[in-house]
């Protein structure tokens, strides 16, 4: 969900601007994990509406409305390290992408007790536990950190294309 | 989750007695499906501090504790049904199970995306679908309804007697 659909860091670069007074460059964040790029991050992160107001990814609601029609989706986050972040997240996708039903929704702690055929993830530590096909999808932390296994994809045209 | 670690039917009972004025019996609930033992049900798992009040099942804290020095475990609960359940969930977890952590906290709509070895719960729609060891554990709604494939388990004196 964070950095796959809903855009974290520009919310993160929106705090950190309210906090210290300077907006940071994405490319100046390249290879630097978030809470590294984001001294107040985790401050941010458990702070009401910073995933309530969270901007939409772009295009992923319009390409994700379509493989819903051919797979079967499920969005997962995980979500328990910040408890009070559970509601907003429900009320984000219900908002943003409610063609996704609570059938498919999953909050969790860590992914690795998720079974499925492919997963979209901006975290290495996610997709190198799964068992199936993987994706990493390019975010400013994951710059330069592709690993072997997963292949790369920088935007939700090129998942469409894929996978469609 | 729900009838296996928080004894869900002494809730239902005594919201119905609250709204009924008559003190239903646990045998006569037997082989009926939560829904319909409990007409006013629906209106009852969707009002505030259902959940979060209900009692502990017997032993349940005790074993599980035993257990998650052994095994891993995770707490699965098909939650995302009642969206005011989540932080309710959450907070009777962390009063009645602490020694569980975020990161052993699932909470979702349907468990067939969950990939693990054991699996223990109350209905068999959820067995069904699972690929690992099944434990049925009894509670009036599935009385009658055991299946062939699954072992069913009556208590967690019981079940730790299996697993340890």
């Amino acid at each position: 969900m964070d950095g796959v659909l809903a855009d974290v860091y520009s919310q993160f670069i929106a705090y950190h601007e309210r906090d210290f007074g300077e907006r940071l460059v994405i490319r100046d964040l390249d290879g630097r994990p978030e809470f590294d790029a984001f001294p107040k991050g985790r401050v941010h992160v458990n702070s009401k509406g910073f995933f309530r107001t969270a901007p939409v990814i772009l295009n992923s609601r319009e390409v994700l409305q379509r493989l819903n029609r051919t797979y079967r989706i499920f969005v997962v986050s995980a979500a328990m390290e910040f408890p009070q972040s559970l509601s907003e997240k429900q009320e984000w996708l219900n908002e943003h992408f409610p063609f996704i039903g609570w059938q498919q929704v999953v909050f969790c702690g860590t992914k690795d007790i998720i079974d499925a055929d492919v997963m979209i993830d901006d975290h290495l530590k996610n997709l190198d536990r799964f068992k199936g096909d993987t994706f990493l999808f390019s975010q400013p932390h994951n710059h330069g950190h592709a690993g072997t296994r997963h292949r790369r994809v920088s935007t939700w045209a090129e998942i469409e294309q894929i996978l469609l």
